[in-house]
């Protein structure tokens, strides 16, 4: 027998208008009654690794021990792995599709110790089509693991190492300017960008940075944002960059979304350099640079 | 005294803009601390007595024992009765409205054994509007039954024959077709559609099939599928038939919505024939074989 | 060492979207895995305290003994304090920003008896921004709330009677009418209007009541309500009122959405008066009473 969990922490694309989330939830309650889910979110666009992976990984250093289950997985029923990776000395078990959404969730807990590939059936669900393994699969693998079953009895070993990679993109320097991209956008509208205080030497003793917003044709576009502590810091519809929650800067405005105001999405590239004379302040009716047709085609 | 509950699986139409379900997990909170709230979904249309009843009927092979609590309630306040079904020897009471919601659920569990409408107002809480049952009515007799109450305390018995149907549309085999109806449009798009592999004999062999999708002004479109077992086996914009996770056939794409697509929601009709030459790929933007102005007449 | 909690009743405007809201239960559930958490609205739209604070307010009569969690923070990190009030002799105690969201709750709750500002930090977890209290000043103080710690070990007392009040406007009356406002637009559309039965004397006796529409360009628009008891009871488009299940006046439509029928929202100016000739029924596309380009200014 292995180590019981009492915490099954819980992330998935399968969003909140179908039943999904709660059948999952019935099969870990209906198997492992003593565990408590705790729903990290499942508001992960679908189909979406890389935004499931990110999120995750902004989860994981607040998680209680025990079993990680986590589901974005478009490659459901083909060939793609699904795994239970442990972690931690045993602290906690992940479990989901081997596609690289557990992997810097891995990275940050210090990296798989063992891992095993789901392929003892006789503990999945028995079902008429293959297409939930949520249900079907790993929440199985999540209860069991939380009733005390070894990790091994799960299915066949798999070399850690084998484990798919996340892809987590890392901010470049060039020409003395920083070339980010936005990871995240969130409720309110801030843009999280892959860039932490420290890649930015010579902007720390500064209060302005310049942004350079491109978007999926080319086109630029300039702002000066004021470097805040707090969004409460910022005047109405001044741009800012805060040091997020998660240490990483972010692009908002006060009580209103950066986002929307700007047009940036997940992906977004964004160049920050030393502040010049770049705009400071934005209008809810921004000047346009371009025509709305370029817009358009832009979006396209 | 009765059997007592530890579960109360939780579905409703009360979305998550609101506080409705807090406010009703806060009264069986209160009123039954030791149940634990599996909320199956509350993401059913407002108003939509037709889908909260399917996705009941999609939990309820899952749901632990216990109560389960369902209201999607159009006519509350109104002579429509509520009522508890009990099911399964026990094993499972269903508390909501009479209005067709319980009864595929119901039927499901083998059908109901005992049922009453819960006349007795000494348990209901005290309110200055008859407008959230869920609330004054349901979630009391649900925290009740958890305690322990006999369901014949909860109010007059009711003829369990004399419980409002559900409506389920059944397909139908017209010139070597099957007329079929999408059931319920998933977060991913995929359709699914009332019709299992078992209606479809002569179509077993193959491993395609030809959709006529038809609108709500009787204009048809038409397009080939492939029968795949998982979303991963179909080509970029190829359209697919796969056997879901409830054992009916459902439209898809991989990765992407094929309601999207197709333009389809529930209630729509497509008719199933033996594949011939119809399309088989999709486009991002397909070719409209009418002009944009009919189909905004669909629409209207 | 204070009273242990079981409960921690969670209300915020993080949405369903991002993880913000498992992240909180994480380390609710870290810190004090005995609580159990009651999420009762995280659909409270983003900084906006006053609809926060109206939620809070109707959901406070139903809420278990315990701690109440509630985040509406658009000045986090500013000078705005984190506190924690206390009420009921104990039975409950309030933990959130001090801006006005928790205080409809306290009054409710029969007064703040007790309060401090969550000034000790060592209780605080460490992170790198100052942007997410509720992860790391404010979940830390339910739990330790709910784990026995007394109130006063959570920071500087604060004198009860200097929180910030909450602002819900009253009704008043004007030449014979009452002159209203919509305090809240629920998922089915209904519009609850700061008009309890009692303030309508003059109407108490008639089944009509006259409904002057103000939008934010002072253009009016006069329909007639009908009083009933139900939503059920209303035909097909007509217009009603309805005592809702908080016991204010709403306006409401049997199975469709009043707000999106007459383009209402919160924060809306509606008049109550006499019914006279005005149009009882709505129809699905109403008779415009001006331009269409009026329309939009309107919205501008």
């Amino acid at each position: 027998m292995g180590r019981r969990y009492d915490n099954i922490s819980f992330l998935s694309d399968y969003g909140s208008d179908d039943e999904f989330v709660g059948i999952v939830k019935a099969v870990l309650g209906d198997l492992a009654p003593h565990a408590r889910v705790i729903d990290l979110s499942h508001g992960v666009p679908p189909f979406d690794v890389r935004a499931g992976s990110l999120a995750l990984a902004r989860c994981i250093p607040y998680v209680p021990s025990g079993v990680v289950l986590a589901v974005v997985d478009p490659g459901v029923g083909t060939a793609r792995r699904a795994v239970a990776v442990e972690v931690a000395g045993g602290e906690g078990v992940l479990v989901g599709p081997d596609n690289g959404l557990l992997a810097p969730a891995v990275a940050l807990a210090g990296g798989a110790e063992r891992a095993v590939e789901l392929t003892n059936s006789s503990l999945h669900l028995d079902a008429p089509g293959a297409t939930f393994a949520g249900r079907d699969v790993f929440a199985p693998a999540a209860a069991h693991l939380c009733n005390g079953l070894d990790l091994a009895e799960l299915g066949d070993e798999v070399d850690p190492g084998l484990l798919l990679p996340g892809v987590i993109p890392l901010p470049r320097e060039e020409r003395g300017e920083l070339v980010a991209e936005v990871l995240w956008v969130d409720r309110y509208g801030n843009c999280q960008l892959n860039v932490s205080p420290d890649d930015l030497p010579p902007l720390a003793a500064t209060d302005r940075v310049r942004l350079t917003l491109v978007d999926a044709l080319g086109h630029e576009r300039v702002r000066s944002a004021m470097v805040v502590g707090a969004f409460g810091d910022l005047g109405t519809a001044e741009l800012g960059v805060v040091v997020d929650s998660f240490g990483l800067l972010a692009i908002c405005l006060d009580r209103s979304s950066a986002a929307a105001e700007l047009g940036l999405a997940a992906g977004d590239r964004v160049v920050l350099g030393p502040a010049g004379d770049a705009p400071a302040r934005t209008v809810a009716s921004p000047v346009r640079l371009r025509s709305r047709a370029d817009d358009d085609a832009a979006l396209a």
